[in-house]
């Protein structure tokens, strides 16, 4: 068996979802959102989410991590915003010895969906289907979700052989 | 007597210089380069960047600390990886208990050097005048120093009332 954190990162807003996934079957372990305030200083709101996630790491135990790639569009201060809480996204499995997956947005929905434009309603819905009795704690934690069983179908077991390799090494 | 760092966040290189201020006099303390190899995963970079910065902290101890605020261009995949080195820049001197001040360029070089467009060189010239025998370890980390300069005389003082008060809460 093999646990798995998605996360989808966002200032505001950073959604975390964790699995796992035992031969072919997926199963919800936990969901949810690290927050930060906006008016609270930029230096804080990351340590709020440094924080916030590193407690979700210690509590959930994953060995194996995934995130969104990010497709940078022409708001440069929205890209330098998120770019700032995606390093904090990717430094909180690194701290815990992981290696982090990193998946474009259309592979994940054609992963979770079968289709790349899917919507995000479809997305909840295969979600749901692929994870049966999970409650969703909002969009930002149903894309975690959608991260990690993309990781589990693509990344997961190399990344996890990566992870013992360098454990041992 | 005031211990400040600025920091000049790259993903490549991270520059830091700390200065001490006693009333109107500078001096300096130290200055570096935190470097990540491009060969390495993003995960990885960010983890090598945080421990640098973080032992640099550990070190030196300063009590206040600034960096330079980005203006993002048109360069989206330029924006989002300074964005992450930044986000670590950030949240080091965070979890140091540290507020963190952001000076734009240009009210850097006004400072430093008097005249906002300034060139490099002019930049590194004053910093040597400013903190005499300085030894300047390469641009990133001048830019840093320059950086600590302008916190020191516009910043510093109320940044660290702000620090006491914060401790002292």
């Amino acid at each position: 068996m093999m646990r798995i954190i998605g996360i989808d990162p966002g200032l505001r807003n950073l959604g975390w979802g964790v699995i796992d996934v035992d031969g072919n079957r997926l199963s919800h372990v936990a969901n949810g959102v690290c927050q930060s305030q906006g008016d609270e200083p930029l230096a804080q709101r990351l340590l709020d989410l440094h924080q916030q996630l590193t407690q979700v790491f210690a509590t959930y135990q994953p060995v194996s991590a995934a995130i969104e790639q990010t497709f940078v569009n022409k708001d440069g201060a929205g890209t330098l915003k998120l770019g700032q809480a995606r390093g904090i996204a990717m430094l909180v499995p690194a701290q815990a010895g992981l290696p982090v997956g990193e998946y474009a947005p259309n592979k994940i929905k054609k992963t979770v969906v079968g289709a790349g434009h899917a919507d995000k309603q479809q997305v909840a819905h295969m979600v749901k289907v692929q994870l049966p009795g999970v409650v969703l704690n909002g969009p930002d934690a149903t894309d975690a979700l959608a991260i990690a069983i993309c990781h589990a179908h693509h990344g997961g077991a190399s990344s996890l052989a990566a992870a013992v390799e360098r454990a041992s090494a």
